[in-house]
């Protein structure tokens, strides 16, 4: 049986240990409270931790920016989405300068650039998707398909261990023009191939639009491989809620596509304000409105802590925590059933877990001050963040569940669903 | 001759004065600086300035609801979104509960409503919109007529005074499915019958999808007489460079108007993560990704200053600063010529003119410490703020700019124009 001693050794040779104290804890003042009693955070794949640092750095773009420089700092502000995108490229995703883009939501650049990827492939009237894959991304390919008169083609995936380039080979073909898929599958938490996936897609011409959301700061991407890509920065990245989303387009591709939503922060000499629209060459002719500069500036610090931590470091810990999981509930936990990869290789920093009462399982669990996340409709997901989980939190995690489990204490709760991450 | 003393008298009977204090100033600790050297800004309809209460209200976000709520907070920020909404529609735009929405930029919601109004407009080919109006506007709709096979219709108006009803009723026909129009023009300031308009394309058949960005805030907007509309908060609702804009859609319109973009956030049971899109009933079916709560935090703030104020005191107060304006200019400085309406009822709280070097002129004002606004090709634009600029400031920046003109202090400045606002 693996011990909280383990659990401590494993702490305690952690190279990332230090980052902890760049996050915001629990306990006075945001301090870290390591009493038995603390709050356990196992949802940072949902909203990431609020790094201790933000709080000056947006506090300095409201107050002396935009409060004193006014409409001056915009010297400063026109280049932040690229700016911030270049941290982000080369700091986690893999990027070469100038494919990085910060703006907007995730679903709405993944509905620029699954349009822009169907301009650019006329004639080809399939997109495929995951059926298994978030909500968003299959409700904003089923919008566009219907707008094109396109069909959706769904790959069979198994919703535990995500899909193979076998389930990716069925189906291909000269039909189909955009594949929209999830690096690393929301519930699962499984990973596939970016590379030999887009290599499939390339063979038989689609594009491949890959989802980072849940990748991104968690796992090791080498978007040097891919075309298109959007993701999330207010899970791994630690952005802040609802903070601006980035879009990936490879530089050679970046002149052939046009996307739909032609605003001003696209247009090659904005300030002239010309009569036609001409987007600009590089990655901002994927922007869109005026950028949201105060959210860019906390995505800011985010992402630099995750690119001075490094991406090898990181996905190793990740690796470490869920392999640790996933041996606590193999030891401990036989009520419940594994409903993610058990190769660690194969799967990002999240990790679900499956039980019939899944739903009071999570109430119990946060009213214990464990905080996994619910996903309909029988998973407990438990997503550890390497930067600032403990190999001991996740040890005390699983032995508050246990007690739950072993006192029946969760059976009380409502199976009434309405809570909202 | 219009005196300082005259301005002073008018800033005496100001019932709005004391509003200025709930904004930060340029001087220590954003004081106000009242000196004779002091920054005289004329752009709040660019950049409004930062309220008192933003940094703090910003803070607790960021520190409380996101750094020791995590996602516990998602339970008061996912109605935020419509929360503030209501605070818009109730304080600024005469709408009822629940028709506006904050969300995304005004370019991506312009987007949104523009496609849902064709989608509303079968078989009609034309999209109707005004060659002078904002960059983002036009390039909107071309690119949607573009994606429709549509044919954009310009409205022949005059660039100075704004449009007539009569340039109006000239590009209507059975074959216009949207209209899309600014309520006040960017440049000139013309202000359009925002009722009369929407009145004559409702005979039409058409829908007229207003832009609200320069009017929010400044005139009183009645938007019970309108269909659909979009518009900015940084500018004079003051929140901040970048801020999500809102949208507008007439309640009894929201069940037949679907969006394009699929997002999770307009999904009526979202939570339940469901294989097909349905959007909810209200006006949240027009949101689409994660909200940006950290920026909408600040949203609320100005919005709520304007409201509180009231928009009949607003805009009387941005008549009669733009008023001095134009007699100031009548007076003194007959070597610039004005490009905006002559009457107050018929235009927003800005006001531009017309000179050959208008943009050397801007930067020496700015230099002076006055920031206007430089408007391509030939124009410079004043747009005093009702909250915080007292008409001794419009004397003081006319007086500057007399002194420029002059001493032809402007000829030194360079022609080349790359500033960025």
């Amino acid at each position: 049986m693996t011990t909280r001693e383990d659990a401590r050794g494993l702490d305690d040779a952690d190279p990332l240990a230090g980052f902890r104290e760049r996050f915001t804890g629990d306990g006075p003042g945001g301090a870290w409270d390591d009493g038995p009693g603390r709050r356990i955070y196992l949802d940072g794949n949902s909203l990431g931790r609020l790094p201790r640092a933000t709080p000056a750095a947006v506090a300095r773009v409201v107050e002396e920016e935009w409060g004193r420089g006014l409409v001056g700092s915009w010297a400063h502000w026109v280049g932040q989405a690229t700016r911030v995108g270049d941290v982000l490229a080369a700091g986690v995703l893999g990027a070469r300068p100038g494919e990085v883009l910060v703006a907007d939501s995730t679903s709405v650049n993944l509905y620029k650039l699954l349009q822009a990827g169907v301009g650019a492939r006329p004639g080809r009237d399939v997109l495929v998707c995951c059926a298994d894959d978030f909500p968003t991304d299959r409700y904003v390919v089923a919008g566009v398909a219907e707008q094109h008169g396109m069909t959706v083609r769904e790959v069979a995936a198994d919703v535990d261990t995500g899909l193979t380039l076998d389930d990716i080979t069925a189906v291909l073909d000269d039909r189909v023009a955009v594949v929209v898929l999830s690096l690393v599958a929301y519930r699962s938490g499984a990973m596939v191939d970016l590379a030999a996936v887009t290599e499939l897609a390339r063979a038989s011409g689609a594009l491949v639009l890959w989802d980072l959301s849940h990748a991104v700061g968690s796992v090791e991407v080498d978007l040097s491989a891919a075309d298109l890509a959007v993701g999330c920065t207010y899970k791994h990245l630690n952005g802040g809620p609802g903070a601006p989303a980035f879009l990936y387009v490879r530089r050679e591709l970046q002149g052939s596509l046009r996307q739909p939503i032609q605003g001003w922060f696209g247009q090659r000499d904005q300030f002239a304000m010309g009569p036609a629209y001409e987007p600009t060459d590089g990655v901002e002719r994927f922007a869109v409105g005026t950028p949201p500069v105060l959210a860019t500036a906390a995505v800011e610090v985010g992402a630099r802590i995750s690119a001075e931590a490094g991406m090898p470091a990181i996905a190793a810990k990740g690796r470490a925590l869920t392999d640790l999981l996933v041996t606590l509930v193999d030891e401990r936990l036989p009520q419940l059933r594994l409903a993610s990869p058990r190769e660690s290789d194969r799967r990002g920093a999240h990790v679900s877990v499956e039980h019939p009462q899944a739903w009071q399982l999570t109430q119990a669990l946060v009213d214990r001050g464990v905080v996994p996340d619910f996903r309909t409709p029988d998973r407990i997901r438990f997503g550890p963040a390497p930067l600032y989980t403990r190999f001991v939190d996740v040890w005390d995690a699983v032995d508050r569940l246990a007690d739950v489990l072993a006192s029946d204490a969760h059976l009380p709760y409502s199976a009434t669903r309405s809570r909202v991450t």
